[in-house]
């Protein structure tokens, strides 16, 4: 088993660090800003990936598969788009290795240069848009909602473990309709799905907003968010939905016939989610003693632990503990019994509560003596001693408990550190506590830029609200329609 | 809808390529050699990669993902792995794009050179065993049982959709064991696997056997295979699990306390199918009208297509299919209704027969007014009216009866075209008639060479069967101890 984590107080980031690799999450690879992705930690992202594809396919999508590979002309062919996008990638320029000469091993052929390099998809928005081409001709092929899970290569120098990789597992949806009203609404209904995600199985509650210019994804007119507030104070994006317009349609000529025999330019939006989300689930919930998982994403919900002297109370504990599992499992509920006998209690106690079980139930020979059991909460770290013959109806009910107790929790915190400020003291205050600070901005890219400089705060998001209300600016004192959210962010 | 395709026997070859893109399952892309997977195809892919994902599940196996890129030197390590295998790659050499100075596009930015150029993973074991070897220290870390599904690329000159890309989708098993005894188990186990996904799933029989020297996968010291007989009597390699012996281990310096105190290389195997499992699974069924589906991977198990004339007719025929399609919905069948009032029933006939859904139920003012229904086969072509009141046993039944016939089938049309044979010249005759030609070779690699350079037949395995019998080689007279199994394949 692992070492004791480093406490958050004490540093919040080398605690996230040690947490995602002693818990059996995720490390680091060889190749450099890559990651692995560890069984107990993929089985998480399994979990998140197969109740997404099941929102996006009740909400009428379907999957496909794109190419890895894009031409690098055609990130050339929607202006925004290669400005702000496609200068760190991995480039593919040739296809044939052969054996040294000096029979040191491998070394790259140089007669095998590609003619045209390849780019290692950042994004898929050119190349399924080059393709779309040929799916769209008339408002009947309308419209086209296609979602693909992928990987993607954004080199970055800088990286951590799920929130910041070089290669990241993601999913991407693209959409293709006749109008401007129906594409936007789409942007809106995902991000509606993005947040009901978050809130309903993440246990984390988010703010929905918009981005300002400066944010927004390259190539679009609009990007939709999804944030939400970590226990350090640093705010995490979570999710993204874009209005693409007619941008990626212009850029590679798809028109469609209307419905009065016109000829128009598709209006289009992409939306997705990544392997972040592990780093937003992780850290939303976990505390000094490991990880904590909200049950409905539990890869175990339930562990179940025997107590026991000898091989005689060993066999009729295990025996009565599989009996519990087996109902518990016929309820529906995940649940591993753990009987090693090579390791200790206390051993398993400490393990699970490193990965973030939820309920641990423990059997010891008083209480198969008495008819109970011992249930552990995993995120109140609380014990008691119930009758084991109601345990079935008592371990649903806590599971739901924890699941509401985790998203309460961390929304009573999230409110508790946003701030209303009107100063640019109170301001630099709010920032220094940690938290989203709302407050009034002058709406232009420049001071934008300039408070990001002089306090490394970002506009999270326009909030998704009606509540219109002036004022003046915080940095410039210029007059402002709305408040905005800043943070710091990961 | 699409053009009728060539017919199978005019031109298999173009049969194939037509019905892949005009059933909509894929197209090539602009990338050569990269497919696009449209959502109808990758559907298919979909319900066979959750099966088979339960099915690894079943037997102990856990997901992981481990990194697309793989630094050269890696390759280098085995050195049979890196003899066989690692030249047709691609190969990242850039990090970075920058804007072209006479503002044409983007160029690569010649200051981002990699020190180390990375693969893109052509297969994963040397960056698994790599991993493995800080995950492996003693016989209590073992077995480690864990597949990984990701996309893999090598560099193909000559591609066809699905049967050979360069960019596929798979599966890889990677396991890691404290015994040769238990890694050859654990090959024959998934082999076993693969055979049963093939046969109760895809509906197609295989013969189970070992690759000779020649055809075993580079680094391997056995390599198990599932080759299956399509219909113009080549054959195809489904699915093949490797023993790896202590190659990889060896390699990358993996080794594990044992249980007497010792150190020892692990043991090793590796397993994989690929989205070429779906052009088998084209060329096994299907027929000049489309694609012919096992029930039990259709993505539509059932559509139900109502006829009338005049709205009224429209709303109580839809009305009644409607409540059908809602029973056998609850029966767990996977259906569709089309209502589509801008096509003709004459053209849905037509593209679902295309599309293979194995069962149509169209329902017009007679059936409606008589209480019956018309049930049309995909894979017969045949139809019958039966009581509409009796519907969901009737198709539930018709279901399972399709997809024992669809393996019958093939399995009868396998056993007709292999052939045993004892001379050179009913040897070149058999090959050229088609299937899987048994008989006796020398068990040189050089005959075998000799054999494929002649003939273009290759040794599709030695069957895993106990049948051993005396004989002289077809080519050479040199004594033999078995029979081996010939064919042209894919």
């Amino acid at each position: 088993m692992a070492s004791k984590l480093t406490s958050r107080e004490a540093d919040y980031s080398k605690w996230y660090n040690e947490l995602v690799v002693q818990a059996d999450l995720a490390q680091h690879s060889d190749v450099k800003g890559c990651m692995v992705i560890k069984p107990y930690g993929f089985a998480i992202w399994e979990r998140m990936k197969d109740v997404l594809d099941q929102m996006f396919k009740d909400t009428g999508h379907v999957n496909a598969y794109f190419p890895l590979f894009i031409p690098k002309s055609y990130l050339s062919q929607e202006a925004d788009h290669v400005e702000g996008f496609a200068k760190e990638c991995a480039v593919v320029t040739h296809y044939r290795l052969k054996n040294a000469e000096d029979g040191s091993g491998v070394v790259v052929d140089p007669d095998a240069k590609l003619e045209e390099e390849l780019i290692v998809r950042p994004t898929s928005e050119t190349i399924i848009w080059k393709t779309y081409k040929n799916w769209i001709q008339s408002y009947r092929d309308l419209p086209l909602l296609v979602n693909q899970w992928a990987n993607v290569v954004r080199w970055e120098m800088r990286t951590r473990l799920f929130l910041r990789t070089t290669e990241f597992l993601w999913q991407e949806g693209h959409t293709a309709h006749e109008t401007s009203e129906e594409a936007v609404a789409e942007a809106r209904k995902m991000l509606d799905v993005y947040a009901d995600f978050a809130e309903g199985w993440m246990a984390m509650p988010v703010l929905k907003g918009i981005k300002t210019a400066n944010e927004r994804f390259a190539g679009a007119l609009d990007t939709y968010c999804i944030e939400a507030m970590m226990q350090d104070g640093k705010a995490l994006q979570a999710g993204t939905s874009h209005f693409l317009g007619q941008n990626f349609a212009r850029a590679f000529d798809v028109k469609f016939a209307t419905r009065d025999g016109g000829q128009e330019l598709v209006w289009a939006t992409s939306w997705g989610v990544s392997t972040r989300l592990m780093g937003a689930l992780i850290m939303t919930h976990s505390d000094d003693a490991g990880l904590v998982l909200p049950p409905k994403l539990a890869p175990i919900e339930v562990v179940l632990v025997p107590i026991y002297k000898g091989e005689d109370q060993m066999a009729e504990i295990v025996t009565a503990l599989n009996g519990i599992a087996g109902d518990l499992k016929a309820a529906g509920i995940r649940v591993k019994v753990d009987d090693d006998d090579t390791k200790r209690s206390g051993w398993k106690f400490a393990e699970y509560e490193l990965k973030g079980v939820p309920v641990r139930l423990a059997m010891g020979p008083r209480d198969f003596a008495g008819g109970t059991i011992e249930v552990a909460r995993r995120d109140t770290q609380t014990k008691e001693i119930i009758d084991a013959a109601g345990i079935v109806q008592h371990v649903k009910e806590l599971l739901d408990t924890i699941q509401q107790s985790l998203f309460d929790r961390a929304a009573k915190r999230t409110k508790e550190t946003t701030t209303r400020v009107d100063s640019w003291e109170e301001f630099l205050a709010a920032l220094d506590a940690g938290g989203f600070v709302e407050a009034h901005w002058d709406g232009t890219p420049e001071t934008e830029d300039l408070i990001k400089q002089e306090t490394k705060a970002t506009i999270r998001c326009i909030p998704l609200t009606e509540n219109h209300e002036s004022g003046v600016c915080i940095r410039t004192g210029a007059p402002s329609e709305q408040r905005v959210v800043f943070a710091r962010a990961y």
